[in-house]
C-alpha cells in the first residue's frame, strides 16, 4: 500500500532520484539528509520527511544513508516499475517531442500511439508509433490498453477531446493544453501549464520576488 | 509598477486569459467572476481577488466585469506585449518542439537561436532560426540581445549549462531539465519538472487521492 504523502513532496521526489543516481554514478556510496538538503536547495526537516515517507533504510552515524537501496525505495514508490500504457492526443510539434522522448520508459510510461486529425499524420509512424485518426480512438483503447492520455491539442478543442477520452475509458489526463478541464469524479487530471510557468517566470525576472 | 501578487496568482492569469479570450469568441460581452469561477472549478473569492490584483474594472450588478478590457488588462500585467528575446540551449526532441512552436510569441517571448553541441545541428535552421555551437553563446548573446534562455538539455549537463549561461549574462532561466540548478543571487530560475508531474499523475491514479 503506498503511504500517504503530499503533492509538494511527490513533486520533489524525481528530483532527489535523479540527484541519487548522479552522484551514485560518480562514486558515493552514502549520503545524509543534510548533504542532500545543501545540493537541492532545500530545507534538512523537509528532506527528512520526505526521505521517511519513502524509505525505510535507516542511516549510518556521520554517513547517512545507503544510496543504492535508497534509489530503489524511490523508484518502487513511483512506480517505475510498473509499466503505464498512454497515447497521445495531438501530435502537433509537442506532442511529436513527446513521441520521439526516450525518457517516459524508464519512467513507467510506455506510449503505444498517436492520435489526431490532421491527413498528412494519421496513418504515419512517429519513432515506430503509429499515429490514428482520433475516430478510432473508441475501437482502439481496449486493444491497446491504456489509461492515460497525453494532451497536446489546441485550448480550443482540449476540452471536447477530454470529453472523448473519458467517455472511451481513459482515467487519467496528462494536460499540457492551458485549459481547465472539466471531468467526472474518477478521472483524474495533472496540468503541466507552460504559459503559466512562463509568467511566473517573466514577473520574475520584471520584479526580482 | 507591477502590483504584488503570489506565485499561485500569477499562474492561474494565464486560464483566466485564456478562457476570457474563448468567450470573448463565442460573442460573450460581460462576466461575473462567479460564473468564471464555476467555468475553472476555483473558488469565488479567489477569482475576486485575482481579479481586482489585475484590473480596475468594476463590475456592473447582474452582469459582472466587461470582458474586452478585462482580457487587455491581464495581457498588460502578463507582460504580453512586451517581447523579450529567448533562446533555446539543447536543441534535443523539446527543444525543437518549442522552436517549431508559435504560441510563445503572443505572450511575450521571442525565440531568436538555439545552441547546441552536435554538429548534425549546428549550422542548421528549425523554424528559420539559426541553431549556433554552443561555445559562440558569449559573443552571440549580447549581439541578440538576449535575458532569458529555455534549457532543454540532458540532466547530467544542465548545471554546467546553467553556469555557461549565467556567466554570458543570462538573467532568467526556464529549466526543463529535472535538476536543481544552483545560480547566484540575480539570476531567476523557473522549473518545469516533467517527471515530477507525471509522478504526481501516476500516484493519483494508483491512490485516487
Amino acid at each position: 500500500m503506498l503511504p500517504n504523502v503530499s503533492k509538494r513532496q511527490l513533486e520533489r521526489f524525481p528530483l532527489y532520484l535523479n540527484y541519487l543516481k548522479q552522484i551514485k554514478k560518480e562514486g558515493e556510496v552514502y549520503i545524509s539528509s543534510s548533504t542532500l538538503a545543501k545540493a537541492l536547495g532545500l530545507k534538512e526537516e523537509k528532506v527528512r520527511k520526505d526521505l521517511q515517507a519513502v524509505s525505510r533504510i535507516k542511516g549510518k552515524p556521520h554517513l547517512g544513508r545507503e544510496i543504492k537501496p535508497l534509489i530503489k525505495d524511490f523508484e518502487s514508490f513511483l512506480g517505475y516499475s510498473d509499466i503505464n500504457n498512454a497515447i497521445i492526443v495531438g501530435v502537433g510539434h509537442l506532442g511529436e517531442a513527446f513521441l520521439n522522448y526516450a525518457g517516459f520508459s524508464n519512467r513507467g510510461l510506455n506510449i503505444v500511439a498517436g492520435f489526431d486529425i490532421d491527413d498528412k499524420k494519421v496513418g504515419y509512424n512517429v519513432n515506430k508509433i503509429p499515429i490514428y485518426h482520433i475516430d478510432r480512438l473508441n475501437d482502439l483503447i481496449n486493444f491497446l490498453d491504456v489509461s492515460i492520455a497525453i494532451l497536446t491539442v489546441p485550448s480550443q478543442v482540449a476540452q471536447k477531446m477530454s470529453d472523448i477520452l473519458v467517455r472511451a475509458g481513459i482515467k487519467g489526463i496528462w494536460n499540457f493544453a492551458p485549459t481547465h478541464l472539466r471531468v467526472s469524479g474518477d478521472v483524474v487530471v495533472e496540468n503541466v501549464d507552460l504559459a503559466a510557468s512562463l509568467a511566473v517566470l517573466s514577473y520574475k525576472l520584471e520584479t526580482k520576488f
